[in-house]
């Protein structure tokens, strides 16, 4: 598969080549010893990633699916929530609980920063909300919030957490118990190295005590439901038992690389980007002190439409990196850095970048990049 | 693969061979023109399948989403409906209308039977309902509906009608336009040879004007943003690429062997399994009259627990039969034959099942199913 395209966008990403041969495995029952032991290794195994010691559920949906369940088992119709906008991805649990009517107060973040605790804190004295929304990783913008603390501060305010991790678990640590994060969502095809559909969703006991008061009604994404099947080794519907093979490999890769080596390869792929970006003459979109280790989203030099550059590193060189979203269309570009993925492709997608801008008329200084990775490397 | 197990159970089945490779391929990104062509070719596909020149829309979850998404795209809380419960599957559609806040009549129908177009009539004219929902094969007993009948009565009535075939799609002939059906729900894993993790809604002109009144809340199974993506080559949220890709390998199975051949031979091994099974002294559990071609269901002899048969068939044939659910949990056992199964392995479950009940000490005529197998193939 030479010719395979290298995905540097923030997921999906590329498949390790054990993930693809166990999609290819024969089909097996779900309703049996088999599935039952294949399940728990899945549960087991992802308990480490999302730092938890309470339910992580499995569900075959993508992981807009989990932020729906995320907020329809907790939630009810009327409740007031805070939801932290800090762009598209941040938007969208708000914008699911507004659809099963709950009452949502938006804490709108400038497009490239992390949200303030203190603002947080302030909103929810007024508020007064059953839960707080918001995502780790604002894939939109390239920007790693402060999970802990901004859970402190809801959990000040006895609010439930509920954070979208979609994009950065496996990635980026995530310490759930210690956090005091009520739900947390993931899904399959970002770090965790499968192809999208399936989703993960980590639920705490106070969630679950949240759970049995809440309204706003569900079927297929009945966590409850999930956890009663989970414990006799089941799902509730018939699960994606060709994914669930191809995780408990994902899982085994983790596992053999060590979650704190991989969380490093992810901080060397981050700092590595960004000192290239740099050192090409580029500017950074999101506040450094929030720079995310898994997307770098990047300002378009004055004058560039950014999708034209997208779609000249694709078709020149077989890399694929995203444009921006919504209102940021055309303005920055984002680098995916996560998954499978090392330095060794992120020298390539500088490169790739580096000689695109120069064909396009842009002076920057490509060997200046590859010298910064260098320097990140050898500094690491 | 030798020691494959063979699924004769009415889903997840068997995969083929190049559904297995196609599985096994390199990620590609969801929203680009790779993909938007894959989509066409899946959507457009699947049409004839459906028996329909309306949408067909690929949703990333196991067929119980597509059955929420059948319901709350087209209803709203307090909207009277009727649901036809002929099972556990049967009753599914009308669970999901309740849970989101329909008043649901429900026409029991014995287990075993299906619904007569009469008894529905009446009921109609009594409840008046919004929509009318039932599935085309009931699973869990074995019965094929009449759907071109009981869709007359409740159009008759001014409903909509919403028909799961999710277990017989691709097996079973589906006129979706021709029997005037507003919402046609199936899944991957059944005689669609995939995994499970897509689902299928096919939507009715009539139903997506019924959908602008429609006041259920729903974000994931929103089928009217599905429908706009659809029309760009995209899917609303990250789909499962590599279970698409597998299902254009799927419909060119289908398309090679030709709808009418892929029908044919499911009635074949339907006919083939009912003459066997009563060649073997066995009774079968549905109505002949509306026997089910992809699925039989047998009653267990006197004495017998089917659960210990089915574990037998599993443990020393490596085959894989089903028992009976609920209430019928150890009286019957069924035979799922769909997918990429062919007479040769219904041969070869049956020998199976003769032999594993001799075992248990339960007379049965081995040579008289086999040679009632050879007489169907001979006259068909």
């Amino acid at each position: 598969m030479n010719n395979e395209m290298l995905l540097m966008i923030p997921g999906p990403t590329n498949l390790p080549e054990p993930v693809r041969q166990a999609l290819a495995q024969p089909a097996i029952y779900h309703r049996g010893e088999q599935f039952a032991q294949l399940l728990e290794v899945c549960t087991e195994g992802l308990k480490p990633v999302f730092g938890t010691e309470s339910d992580v559920l499995i569900l075959t949906c993508s992981s807009t699916g989990a932020m729906e369940a995320g907020v329809v088992n907790f939630l009810s119709p009327g409740d007031r929530v805070i939801a932290i906008d800090t762009g598209k991805f941040g938007q969208r649990l708000g914008t699911i609980a507004e659809a099963f009517g709950a009452e949502v107060t938006w804490l709108k973040v400038e497009p490239g920063r992390a949200a303030s605790a203190d603002v947080l804190d302030v909103l929810c004295a007024q508020v007064e909300p059953k839960a707080v929304l918001f995502v780790q990783n604002e894939t939109s913008t390239g920007v790693c919030q402060n999970v802990a603390a901004l859970s402190e501060v809801a959990n000040s305010h006895g609010a439930l957490v509920i954070v979208d991790a979609i994009s950065s678990l496996g990635g980026i640590p995530f310490q759930m118990d210690e956090w005091s994060v009520d739900v947390v969502l993931a899904g399959s095809q970002k770090a965790l190295m499968l192809p999208p559909g399936l989703a993960f969703v980590a639920v705490s006991e106070r969630a679950w005590r949240a759970a049995e008061a809440a309204r706003m009604p569900c079927y297929y994404f009945d966590l409850q439901a999930a956890r009663q099947s989970a414990a006799k080794g089941q799902t509730p519907y018939t699960p994606n038992v060709s994914m669930i093979v191809a995780l408990a490999e994902a899982i085994s890769l983790l596992q053999a690389e060590g979650l704190p080596a991989v969380y490093r390869r992810h901080q060397q792929m981050g700092q590595a980007t960004r000192a290239a970006v740099q050192a090409l003459g580029l500017a950074l979109f999101a506040d450094p002190e929030f720079a995310s280790d898994v997307v770098t989203a990047v300002q378009s030099p004055e004058g560039l439409d950014s999708t034209e550059l997208v779609k000249r590193v694709r078709d020149d060189h077989n890399i694929l990196i995203s444009g921006g979203q919504g209102e940021l269309k055309g303005k920055i570009f984002r680098i995916g850095h996560l998954g499978c993925a090392g330095i060794e492709q992120v020298r390539r997608t500088i490169g790739a970048v580096a000689a695109s801008l120069v064909e396009m008329g842009y002076d920057c200084a490509a060997q200046a990049a590859a010298e910064a990775i260098d320097e990140v490397v050898a500094n690491f």
